[in-house]
């Protein structure tokens, strides 16, 4: 796997250890991992600390983020979309959008370059995950009936 | 003023005094108020704490967003737009666009309805700071050159 998915990947697993939500992200500047985090909905009982919410927020005041990569096991919804795009993050780089299609038309539309690793063990994690939490993923992304 | 912004304005009086950026919400549900805040950029030195975002943290974990209005000093960026789509609130009144036109137009394009209040009170006090801290500002919407 990509060095950078990873280490997302790795945040990930830490999070469904925590019995969080298994989403990890990192931020990536000149080949270095300047802020990483994961999905903390359930850990911190906080609704905005999607996964690459908490990333941006652990990476602190970066000012400029023209050379930056975010790196994300799942494809961004829009809230963290919202963010690459307001903050002018060039290149969004996923572990897969199967289990959620998210906000790729957005990122895009907005001059986002968007790659999908499509990796079956990111697409297997989290599939396990909204079988066995559907109301919580459903929660997460603002789904509930 | 209208009640509810006049909530969302004392919030971003009470960021400025703080010496942070003067920009406030609150999150409104059966006439009342169920979350409020401010931009924390500089009070935690976190680039994530826009005022909504804030605001919508401090709510807690809301689930149904369907029956809740989102109040804010002015019009929200997209990461705040962002949050605003994807948890499904179907509401939002802003103090004023004058000093940031935001991302109306994403927010209208994905059914949500937009109330612009035009408030002097609102507009002088971000004029008024973005002259103070034009930096700053820039920093907070990733528009640093």
């Amino acid at each position: 796997m990509d060095r950078f998915m990873g280490e997302a990947a790795r945040e990930a697993r830490a999070s469904l250890a925590e019995g969080g939500i298994p989403i990890g992200a990192v931020l990536v500047r000149d080949g270095a991992v300047i802020g990483r985090g994961h999905n903390r909905r359930v850990q911190e009982d906080d609704p905005i600390l999607h996964a690459e919410i908490d990333c941006l927020r652990n990476a602190g005041r970066v000012g400029r983020y023209g050379d930056c990569v975010l790196y994300s096991t799942l494809m961004p919804c829009y809230l963290c979309a919202g963010a690459v795009v307001q903050f002018g993050i060039p290149r969004v780089v996923v572990g897969e959008s199967a289990n959620f299609a998210g906000a790729r038309d957005f990122l895009e539309e907005h001059g986002v370059e968007v790659v999908d690793l499509d990796l079956l063990a990111c697409r297997e994690m989290m599939h396990r995950f909204i079988l066995d939490r559907p109301t919580l993923w459903d929660e997460d992304i603002g789904a509930l009936e």
